[in-house]
């Protein structure tokens, strides 16, 4: 059973009807609602729905919650699957899954679905997240709702008790909020250290000698400023882990809470690595471009066409020689150190790691 | 204990055995064939073998089930593990393991260990996926039958009730399906783009001017038609859900299914997608490796030695500079994003994102 | 519950009380270890705190077990969670927690939270591995232990029965142990073909012409080694499997478990090409590095002007503009070939095949 005709209900019993269940939709206005549902879904009104079914989908914002309150009596011992979602994280004190458990006391209230988009739901489990995430305290309950979860095509997330259901509704209000701090502070590290580069680089040239370098923008003048941030943020990812260390034998404690500009800091460090690790390799890819770029041949060339003209035979530097093998030398190990970091901080990769393990590699 | 005595029953005995399990074996003529199982596996007629063991695998061809039929009273009750494959996907109209279970209603039936190879149960879950799917309509059962997978070193893994046993036994008999549509579309486009390629950078010179330029082909003729290749994939994983936005507009609804090749195409963007950011790592790489090759450094040479033979000393063609310049500046923030969009979608990155972050990144 | 007051204890008491629960600390000395334990959590006698709780965690050395016994009567009936760990692999002929319910038989004894450190614990699961494997008996009191490391933000794991506890014991004393014997094999290989490229390249040319070429050692004399302990490596990933099935051919039957040093060696096969990958991704990324060096631009000028200066106008050779496109040309797709195996090798997607693609792409 669902009750409610909006967007997220219709998307539900369309995927419901076309897995193979049998769909009762519960609305308040049948007649006029009908059209709206796909054939396989029979459209009732809400008592009706609510008696005939047993597992019943509550797709009504929780605002209209204390509508159903007349259909209590006829829900009592059913399933309800609470999929409602807010608009702001931790909006409500209790969340919509406790408050709909806390209304109909004689029903098992399962939370569930509210992290699928109505177009994962229409269009089928596709690409990207196929979990839904699942916490109830009936362990019957939870599992039935899984299985139908399974037979629509979704991985079924065991969360634990409902008092998870906060933690789960506010899973689709995140957008990446983990990555804000670390990506403005690259950006605002790129941005200082680009200006610094493109004056001495560029602006300087120009104004001391009336040289037109301009051409050294878009490749030269970045490429020079991506590994000053890489570097800056590398040793913001290792700094906390000093300061926290200083904090320890200051107090004289492991036991004390950090303050909570560093633990935050700390909780950053695996962002802030990657953002590291994401300066480095641009680095890396710029710096093998270099040579594929026309100025670098017409340099060359420029300086052929002069050491002939002059009849001037060697060109060769030792010191230059042996400053930029090292430092390929130097930098090829670097990359290679970092991208090992980067792919241990990959999820399945992780997993399969212990901490001793972890903490070697890192 | 195990019924049958093919290779897949031996594999199973001797895995069994390995893991602590006390296997009985039910053959049909056990004298003959106790010699092609282990030593720890009692090999004895099928009746007794049914009596004895709790759990038993009928490692038998569907099409022989019936044949177990005389065994019915001994079997009831107790836990039937079905590990059988079909030739063909949905080659019967019930799966094996429901047509099991309807020959042998007082039984268990469970679903599971199909999926894995009797190499692999031989030598042990080495590599590779070491999951087992396994389904049931009694959670008991599922339960015993997952715990034996575990202790064997496998990973049960609950894919719910026994319906799904269909979807279970089409498992190893995929190829992966997905990939075939993309992968002969890219070797077409690549195909005819080649083609093209070779006629205006080979052949036509050739002809006109009777320059031999085959050595272009291994790097420059593939280089130039990667990027191709890459962009037309590109505009076929974003074209499919501009025609969907239209047909939804055009029939002014979103429930309506779409026909059939739009929804075949809008399942395979993410396989269409992943080629496209394969030819343009590919072409990153070939354009890197032009540097190297000794016709870029016989070139360079020859025009230095021309210029200084003229005495000409300046080159330099500002439009030319710029145009390379910028062609590698965009050309590495493209594929940055490319392999971001590739990044996430390995499982393990999309199963962390929830959909409002994930349709945000792509 | 929280029975100990060591470094693990207070952690876990730590853990406990900022996740919600209330927590009893079960101390031998009370009074003098009640500052060591955060506000939240009370501290009182052992009895006391077996008697209240549900739940109790055993953090206490396996030698310390014993001293436990008096409590017998108050613990009947209550889920103990055995923490410990061990100092040594397959230290004890029976696993901690299965000697721990050899001592209680009237408790359920659940085995966790082993693998997680005591510093994971204080700080939280931030990053690596949040996994808390847990196996029992008893399915109940593996549910409520799972939901408890739920609520404290780890992901349960189940492991099936007690018996898999001597695994989950063994999990936290691993440091990489399949990659020990590979990364030996690699490092002495590459130090085999670094020695005789280091005297071909850099040394044979001084004694035999005092040509001073040491500035080769840090990159080209390291760029030709990596691919031969590239290609070294690679045959050793392939050759076990032949010699496995040459050993099947000459004793006839499959079922005959190989030596134990094959067996090793199959086992290994995953680590040793990851290697062969990384060494062959080390060698692109070198070779690729060759043009951006000062050397090679001095070398290329050098060359332009003895042309210019003896006026030889052409230096081309076909022969040797073939052998390095054909060069490049079979590098990248060798690499490429090899990325894919080493992707396929991810967990994730290892998980997303059936063994039938994964052997179709091995």
């Amino acid at each position: 059973g669902v009750l409610g005709s909006g967007d997220f209900a219709r998307s539900l019993a369309v995927r419901l009807a076309c897995s193979g269940f049998r769909v009762l939709v519960g609305s308040r206005s049948p007649k006029r609602n009908a059209s709206l549902f796909p054939a396989a879904a029979e459209v009732t009104c809400q008592a009706e729905a609510a008696k005939k079914a047993d597992v019943i989908f509550v797709a009504v914002f929780r605002e209209h919650y204390s509508t159903l309150c007349d259909l209590a009596d006829v829900l009592a011992g059913k399933i309800l699957v609470d999929v409602s979602n807010n608009t702001e994280i931790n909006h409500h004190k209790e969340s919509n899954a406790e408050y709909l458990a806390s209304l109909f006391p004689a029903c098992t209230v399962v939370k569930g679905f509210n992290v699928v988009s109505a177009w994962t739901l229409q269009s089928g489990a596709r690409d990207g997240n196929k979990q839904v995430l699942i916490c109830s305290n009936n362990q019957e309950a939870k599992r039935t709702v899984a299985e139908i979860a399974q037979v629509m095509g979704f991985t079924p997330v065991d969360m634990g008790c409902l008092s998870s259901a906060r933690e789960i509704e506010n899973v689709p209000l995140r957008l990446l909020p983990a990555w804000k701090i670390p990506t403005f502070l690259a950006l605002g590290l790129f941005l200082c250290f680009f200006t610094y580069n493109l004056i001495r680089q560029v602006i300087h040239p120009y104004i001391r000698e009336q040289k037109n370098k301009l051409y050294k923008i878009p490749v030269e003048v970045v490429n020079t400023t991506l590994p000053c941030v890489s570097y800056v943020m590398l040793s913001l990812v290792y700094l906390p882990g000093v300061l926290a260390a200083c904090s320890q034998l200051y107090h004289g404690t492991k036991y004390r809470r950090f303050p909570d500009w560093l633990d935050q800091w700390l909780q950053h460090r695996k962002q802030i690595g990657l953002l590291s690790f994401l300066c480095a390799a641009l680095h890396a890819v710029y710096s093998l471009c270099l040579p594929l770029r026309r100025s670098h041949r017409y340099l060359l060339i420029e300086t052929a066409v002069k050491q002939a003209v002059e009849k001037k035979m060697t060109i060769w530097v030792e010191e230059e020689v042996w400053r930029m093998e090292i430092y390929i030398s130097v930098g090829i190990i670097a990359l290679g150190l970092l991208s090992l970091l980067a792919i241990t901080s990959l999820p399945s990769i992780a997993n399969s790691l212990n901490w001793r393990e972890f903490s070697f590699i890192q």
